[in-house]
This record gives C-alpha cells, sequence and structure tokens, in this order.
C-alpha cells in the first residue's frame, strides 16, 4: 500500500475563512502538515493522520486506514461513541485548554453570584417594571457551593469560587483532594455532600451512570431555596423533576447551559420559567486560536512519540 | 438645664419588630441606652444622644439640644445635607460595615461577569426562545475594569475583581495608592482612565463636582461596547448620555442598581431597554445585625472619647 507523504488534518467544523486563518496559524508551526475541510474531494484518504471533529457521520472515521488520533471538538467525546464502526484501537483526546477552565471558571462564578443574589427575580421584577428593594439576596461569604464532578474543570471553577469567598464542597466518584475543598466521593459521600450544596454546580462526565442522575430524590436532598447550575451534560439533569423542585420553591432559581435537545426547541417550558436562565452552551466554548494551539500540542505530541495529553479512557468512560 | 440621666437613640427607619430586635440586641451592651422609634411621643428630647437616620424631615435634628452623634444609616449623607438646620458641629459618621464591603464586592464582581459574558443580550434571546450559542462573550482575564472612586468601597470590589484576574484601573480625586491596581487622579488623569475601562465602575461619593458627571463626553472616552456599572449616586450619571451611547452601541450594556429618583418611575425607559439591568437599591443593602454592630461602635467610641470611625467630612464633601 502505498502511503503518501504528506500527512492530513481533516477538520470538520470550520467555514473557509476559518479553515484559512487555521492554515496560517499551522504553515509556520508544522509546515509539512496539510489541513483540509471534511468534505475536501482532492484529499487522499490514505493521507489522514489527525482529524479535529464535533459530530461527524456515523461510518465517516472507518474510512482512513493511517489514521492516528481523533481530536475532539470537546471536553466530552459522547458526539462520537454512537458510532459503532469508530476504530477501536485509535486514541481520541478531549479538548480542555486553558481558556476551557477559565471560561468555565468564569461562568460558573458569574452564575454562582447570580443565583445568591436572585438575579431570576430582579430580571422578572424588571420585566414588570416592579422595584424590589427587598432582593437583597445573600452574601458569597455566607453561601456553599457543591462541585458535581472535580476533574481540571470542576477544580478550576473550585478555586475561582474560593478566591470570591464562597465556601466550597466537592463530589467525585472516587477520592480527589482540592486544596480548600471540603471533598466527599462514592455512592456514600453523596447525601451529606448534597444537604450542604446551598448552589449545586453539575460538571459531571457524560458516562452510563450520570444520565438523569439529577432527580427528584436528587433535588429533594438540597437545602431548601437551593440554586441548580447545569454546565455538564443536559441529559444528567432531569428537568421535568427541575420544573416540580421550582414550583415548590424547593429550588429558587436554576442557570443552565446545556440540554438534552440543543437548540433547546421552541415549546419547551424552560425558556418561560421566571426561576430559569438559559445559555445557548456558552459556558466554555473557546476561540479558535484556543483551540487550534490545543491541536497543534497533541499533534506535536504524536509525532515526537510522547504520551498524549487528555486522552479518553474508554474503560472509566472520561 | 436639666439633663436626663438616661440616654437615647432615636431610629427613624425601623418596624416595630425590627426595634424589638435591636433593643434585645443593645440591652445586653450597652444597658444603660435607651432606643426608640422616631415618633415615640415619650421621650424626652434633652434625652436624644443619637440618631440614627435615614432622610429624617428637615428641622427634625434640630430639636435635640444635646445630640452628639448623628449616625447615616448609608455609606452617604446626602440624605441629612439637605437640612438647612442640620446642626453645624455635631459629627456625622456613614455607615460603612465589613458587610456594606463585602456585598458591594460580590454585587461589582456578578455585575462585572455579567456584562463580560453579554447577560443583558442573553436575557432578551431567551425572552424571545432564541437560541444565541455565539452570545460568548469575553473573558475576565482578558478585560480591564475601571473604578471610579477609591474609597472604602471601591478599594474592597478592586481587591475582588483583582482576585478574579480582572485588570483593574482606578481613578481618585487625589494620588491613591491599592497594591495590584493602576492609578489615575485627578483631572488630568481622568482621560486616560476612561479609554482603558472596557467596563466603568462608578462608586464617586456625592459631592457637587460629581452630579451629572458621566455624561455624552465622558461616556465618548470610553472603548467601543464598554460596560457601564453605576452603584454610586443615581444623579451622577446622566441618564439620557446613556441611553444615547446604548442606542449608538458606544455602550453595549448596563447594570445600574442606583437612580435620580427612587423608585425609578414606571415611566422611565430604562425599565426596557434591552441593554439595562436594573436593581433596586440592592447593591450594598446590608443586614439589621450589621447595622446594630455599626452603631454600637459608634456610640461605644463617643463615650470613650475616642476619635468616631467613618466621620463625614463637611469641608471635602465625604
Amino acid at each position: 500500500m502505498n502511503i503518501p507523504e504528506q500527512e492530513t488534518l481533516l477538520i470538520n467544523f470550520l467555514t473557509d475563512a476559518e479553515l484559512a486563518e487555521w492554515k496560517t496559524y499551522f504553515s509556520s508551526r508544522l509546515p509539512d502538515l496539510r489541513l483540509a475541510a471534511w468534505d475536501d474531494v482532492s484529499v487522499d484518504p490514505l493521507s489522514v493522520r489527525y482529524v479535529l471533529v464535533w459530530e461527524p457521520e456515523a461510518g465517516q472515521l472507518a474510512r482512513f486506514p493511517h489514521l492516528r488520533v481523533i481530536l475532539s471538538e470537546a471536553a466530552g467525546v459522547d458526539h462520537l461513541l454512537s458510532d459503532s464502526t469508530l476504530p477501536p484501537d485509535i486514541p481520541i483526546t478531549r479538548m480542555v485548554t486553558p481558556e476551557t477552565a477559565a471560561r468555565m471558571a468564569d461562568y460558573v462564578t458569574m452564575a454562582s453570584y447570580m443565583l445568591v443574589r436572585r438575579l431570576p427575580e430582579i430580571i422578572q421584577a424588571q420585566r414588570h417594571k416592579r422595584w424590589a428593594a427587598h432582593l437583597a439576596g445573600g452574601l458569597a461569604s455566607e453561601t456553599a457551593v457543591g462541585i458535581l464532578g472535580l476533574g481540571r474543570l470542576g477544580t478550576a471553577v473550585a478555586q475561582r469560587l474560593l478566591a470570591n469567598g464562597f465556601t466550597v464542597n466537592g463530589w467525585s466518584r472516587s477520592a480527589k483532594t482540592v486544596p480548600g475543598v471540603v471533598g466527599f466521593y462514592g455512592a456514600k459521600g453523596l447525601s451529606p455532600f448534597l444537604t450542604r450544596s446551598q448552589i449545586m454546580v453539575n460538571l459531571l462526565p457524560d458516562t452510563a451512570e450520570t444520565r438523569g442522575i439529577i432527580n427528584d430524590d436528587f433535588l429533594a436532598q438540597l437545602p431548601d431555596g437551593a440554586g441548580i447550575i447545569n454546565v455538564g451534560r443536559g441529559h444528567q439533569l432531569q428537568h421535568d423533576a427541575l420544573l416540580r423542585a421550582l414550583d415548590r420553591g424547593r429550588v429558587s432559581g436554576a442557570v443552565l447551559d446545556v440540554f438534552p435537545q440543543e437548540p433547546l426547541p421552541e415549546d419547551d417550558p424552560l425558556w418561560c420559567h421566571p426561576g430559569v436562565i438559559v445559555t445557548s452552551h456558552v459556558a466554555s466554548l473557546i476561540s479558535h486560536q484556543s483551540k487550534a494551539q490545543h491541536a497543534l500540542t497533541i499533534i506535536q505530541a504524536d509525532r515526537a512519540g510522547q504520551a498524549l495529553p487528555l486522552v479518553f479512557n474508554r474503560t472509566l468512560g472520561y
């Protein structure tokens, strides 16, 4: 089999103008690597060593016999795993850059303050031109935030919240130590974690175990009037359970960035609920510059024969 | 003249239930001090040594010949100065407690994040059930906030913003040093300060010079698309100038907590402007516990013949 000399990186989510910028970025750093759009018919499949993708069509990744790394365009890789023809031995890398973590910390800190200061109610008051001098809310220094999932992003969020004076608790599947964070872990640790979480931030990875984990029973264990921030995966939070908890006042407000179906359908009751702030999956949306840097790092590590950073573990599921 | 032995603290803004709580708080700490409501006819005016007030009726403070300290219920004292019969030699203390500063830092940090992350536009998108995946906004670590007024509150705000990774510039009438803050001062320092303020926080004291200071010319010097946070005084910001700047896109959003007339009148265009978040003078609204502690500290200092903290300087105007 004749292997073409020039190696290709195929990318499936760029406009022509964006691809041109990526080419400029790579040309001075990896001049021998060819960048091409997913549907570029001039690309020889044999030349494809790397793909950087978001939701590729099933069966497409099996077309490249010399593929070395599948780069996910996001921190999660669930958009790849449903493809039954996914090559089983090719490493998949997750996209978590310093900018991803910084943006996530910015977003969750904003959302935490918004829940502490009763912003959902304040927005409703403004909408009805109602002066609401009683909506003072609480203090960051008297509020405990619980972070569900203490990976890279959870840790970055915890550190930022601590710098703001919040008390921070964390829950993870196995024991983890983050300085300043009170840690809980495993099935036994979940209840004591929840009873302490005046604001609960979901940052769990997408696994079979975490689907629908935030249900009626879960929400019932939070302190009265708790706030919810979902920046993990949409289907981890059962929205009917959330709406019941909001309507009963068990939960006072929610800031949601991810949904089981995106875009969020127009008839979804979350759009209009007065206790809910909807953002459009923007919590950790990063720049092309930051994505290109990440892809460069992965490809350079592969070429140097070094261990790849941020490889998805297919056994653990994250 | 017969001076009654028991000294009285008169308070003009408490409900009966609140006054009962205050009495409990003081009874164990200053058992010989009587607390009474402003309109309590059983109080001998000669016994009144202290008043703790918000917007007392003109002429009322002149009724107490043995008054020793006027405690303002707020950080500002403008609500007292319009009274031409205000006793000229009685010290006026400003209410700035640790909770005032903590709440102000919480609020301004929240508002800064909301402007960086384009929350006013996100709220509009939600209202119209519009998925808005392009509204990612910027990064705290790439945003410069300018604080107009570097007093106790401005300093507390600056420190909190620095802890979040924002670049912080400050402007004050005379030179001030706050670690980590790039300082500008005086008339000459204003322009270079404004051109650097992607978010401008007004925390100026209420003086003749600061009324209407944020006008067309002031706003024109901010970077394109700047954000505005007003937590100083309502009449320092010319709202017609702000609305013009918003409509031209010179200013991208504003979070406003104070207004020339409060409650904000129902026909005020600020209520409905898509770029404006209105809160109802709650930025640094503190608890009764915190107010009572402050009043206790002032009265104890006066009785011990010590210098009073936070005395308003009638010459400087703050």
